[in-house]
């Protein structure tokens, strides 16, 4: 059975933020834009209410499986049902829902590795909620690893990259202070990003040799060792062990020449140290339009690369354009991609 | 005496880097473009030599004063002689040119300290190369600083400021390493970067009152004290007691949403923590035309936003316009100033 034959696992993200305005809109884009058949596993009563609020027509039909949801995907919005245990109102995150939050993302692992559905496409959930309901993850990313982990002794260990066409940015660090920053930057987590994010972009994206530039961490890559001594200590010994394993890995480059047209042609991918480092050039370029991609599980994930905005949710002021680019990218790393893991 | 009958004091930088070169091309392109007078404090052999290098015929006049440099600056280079004491090799730095580097750099303060010159324009010097011959200084900007200040109890604080046309950001800390930021970032250290930006967007720029947007230090500007704590206890302190003295300021903001396209007309200058958080994005959307100016000072000072670049000294590969547009600046900006020292 072909991955074709799958549809999408959609989870609603944080009921109360724009997850069911960006996924009601993509979906009403279907006629002028090409959306990748999704099942949404979401909450019908929520997605009315938002489609109300919105001015939207857009008709829902439960299913009782993802395969279900590849026939009726024409008619009507395909949704598995979660509960949400109260109303809900947008722009107002409550407690009570983070179970639904939770159900929603263990749903669309389940799907996907019980080959009901090809991918994961996630709607943004509310870190600091989240943390509040007493979850144990730093984030979305962190918990699918643990989704898809085997409990076995070596966690996977989760890759960032946004892309946005032929731009990619990967931080080796993400969510951590700054000040946490360069303790948090070992050798061993610079390795590990750097062979994961070029074995994913030759399974996920079709890259024979993926061609990684990797920034420094320091102003000016310290600059001989005068501004910091990380690319000395740390990033250098790593570039070059990497390239002895034959990957096409180069720097450590100052950050700040990294980014400018000309230089973005000369990579695949920029590795880069910590959050901001790659998400500014990031989201400077490309600030509708980016996806945000999970490298090293067993399957493919993206999600769209904005929060979940609750100061708009319901207003009509979301912008589904980067929900509908995670929705293709899922769908076209999904083609590439030979499934690995059935677990 | 108005400004506008001084020209300005362009130092030469490391005489083995692109300093001769870019001013070299930038006085070669004026039938094409505009450029304002200056004088350089440079070697005439160095200049010479580098313009048979590039093969450009360039008249060079040696000047015995900067008032007899407007006078010639349409026939010819002008040129105040600083004794450089041996062969310059393009690409090949020296020890022995140090004592030249820093006195280009003193004589170009004096002359605008006399009101001689209008503003100080100053071409790259190496750092690594400066210490190595004992310099004191982190860097230019200080030297500067210490050069204009008088001596007294109260340092000036000189504050870095890249400018692209209206694009325009300040790292509130500069050249250290990436682990010294946070302890580094000090209420008192924000605050003067405010109100120095501040005065001096009004002093040469000519805002009313400029807009001041301020990044965060952590990713999602700590989000609420989860990703770091130092928005809650530094940053935004400091822009709520701004905002009360009556300064247009306002964030701490994400720094990653504030420089699309639409974010930047939010603000006239991004107010960032550190060094890669500003250059970052000003690189990233100006690579070739950014100019680097200094705030704080008694005296307008600007210069190209680029290294020594010893690699393609002499090449001429080298390429003037941040030259041009530092010299455009200067004197855009010394015109818009009231002048404020003699000292």
């Amino acid at each position: 059975m072909a991955p074709a034959e799958f549809p999408l696992a959609l989870t609603l993200g944080d009921p109360a933020g724009i997850g069911p305005d960006v996924t009601l809109l993509a979906y009403a884009a279907r006629s002028q834009e090409t959306i990748p058949p999704f099942v949404l596993l979401g909450n019908e009563a929520v997605l009315a209410q938002r489609a109300d609020a919105l001015g939207l027509s857009v008709p829902i039909a439960t299913v009782s499986s993802a395969a279900e949801a590849l026939s009726v995907f024409d008619q009507a919005l395909p949704l598995l049902p979660i509960d949400v245990p109260e109303t809900v109102t947008a722009g107002r995150p409550t407690m009570a829902a983070m179970d639904a939050v939770k159900h929603s993302i263990e749903t669309a692992v389940a799907l996907v590795q019980r080959w009901e559905a090809r991918a994961v496409v996630t709607n943004p959930v509310s870190k600091a909620h989240l943390y509040e309901a007493g979850f144990a993850f730093p984030g979305h990313t962190e918990y699918l690893a643990a989704l898809a982990g085997d409990g076995g002794e070596t966690p996977l260990l989760p890759v960032m990259m946004l892309v946005a066409g032929p731009f990619k940015v990967v931080p080796t660090t993400i969510h951590i202070p700054l000040k946490d920053v360069p303790r948090t930057l070992t050798q061993d987590l610079l390795r590990a990003t750097l062979e994961i994010t070029d074995r994913d972009l030759r399974r996920f994206f079709g890259y024979e040799q993926p061609r990684l530039a990797v920034s420094g961490l320091n102003p000016h890559a310290g600059e001989d060792g005068s501004l910091g001594r990380e690319e000395l200590e740390i990033i250098a010994p790593v570039i070059e062990a990497a390239r002895n394993a034959g990957l096409d890995v180069s720097g450590p480059y100052p950050a700040d020449t990294l980014f400018h047209t000309a230089a973005r042609e000369r990579y695949d991918a920029a590795i880069c140290m910590y959050h901001d480092q790659a998400l500014v050039p990031f989201k400077t370029l490309a600030f509708e339009e980016g996806v945000n991609v999970t490298l090293g599980l067993p399957f493919v994930r993206t999600s769209p690369d904005h929060g979940t905005a609750f100061d708009i949710a319901g207003s009509g002021a979301a912008n589904p354009r980067s929900l509908i680019e995670a929705l293709r990218l899922a769908e076209a790393m999904s083609e590439s991609a030979a499934r690995e893991t059935v677990s």
